[in-house]
């Protein structure tokens, strides 16, 4: 039997991407999301959504774009500070000790030590409610070059991403290849 | 040092959703998507992104409505299927003994055999380029029974949702907690 819980944003699981920008000074910040994913092949683009309270929101509606800067599992204190602390207070960057590097992009900086980067030009914004939507079009990814594999893909075990739990507030880290895509699953074609 | 390798949708990691809608007929279908995420607080909702060419988005376009059924890793087989084969073809609840339900919310059904399911009604369409994305606002969660905490949230064992990685095509499941949100980061408050 299930069991109804009400509406609420428990679609797990859910991404842990480091959303970068750059204030009106021009000081880098960077912002922990949970609320975000991939949206469109052709062109490549991603969606992130804040609150316009947060401090990154107007960064992203100034300059019109930001990054995604993936965490290492070994980077979790971090980037779950980059979600409890405001750029508007604070240098988020000099807290931890990591270090922004400006896009040679997009007018956005990413965390130098993050495995994973993805440098995006925000395409479309949509207010839905508490959050607004941003749509960045992927301009360039950047990956650790002892983390790509033959094919130009980003090695799973090196890059250590994690995900996370809403509700239940956790951060998990990843085991094991279950299957591969599109191969898997064959065994039911008739 | 990093290396660019240029516009492609790979932020890691990505979900496994199985996206559940009625066609014209009646007939209850569902297509794995990995292309999608929360959007909104409030109203609380999540985006899928679809070509125009599947099955799944002309149904979506009339119903207004779709259901997210989270596979347990368990089922790589079937939601791998689901991705590969379609609707327009195929019963693909019939070849794979899985069993559709009708949502008592909205207009579309889900996957019984799945522990956490998201329904949702299409606020918002937009079209981005090769995919279109819906909004959907959640109407209501529905998790298995054993699956539920006593705070009401989604125990991530008993759920055992997997991600995908694309570009390496694998599926992977979860491993254990390594850090709480709005916790493990605090150390770096000053």
């Amino acid at each position: 039997m299930k069991k109804s819980i009400g509406s609420e944003t428990l679609a797990y699981p859910n991404p842990v991407w480091c959303v970068g920008s750059y204030d009106q000074e021009g000081k880098p910040n960077v912002m922990t999301i949970a609320w975000g994913g991939i949206c469109c092949s052709k062109p490549a683009a991603v969606t992130i959504s804040l609150r316009k309270a947060t401090y990154t929101y107007g960064s992203i509606v100034e300059r019109k774009a930001y990054t995604i800067s993936v965490p290492s599992e070994k980077y979790v204190a971090e980037a779950d500070y980059f979600g409890i602390a405001s750029g508007k207070n604070t240098d988020k960057f000099k807290d931890t000790g990591l270090t922004p590097i400006r896009s040679e992009v997009v007018d956005a900086p990413y965390v130098n030590e993050f495995p994973l980067i993805i440098e995006c030009k925000v395409i479309h914004s949509l207010e839905i409610g508490l959050h607004t939507q941003f749509i960045g079009e992927i301009m360039d990814i950047k990956v650790d070059e002892d983390a790509v594999n033959s094919k130009g893909h980003p090695i799973m075990e090196k890059i250590a991403p994690f995900v996370y739990g809403h509700g239940v507030r956790e951060y998990w880290s990843l085991d094991k290849v279950i299957g591969r895509s599109f191969d898997i699953g064959r065994k039911y074609n008739k």
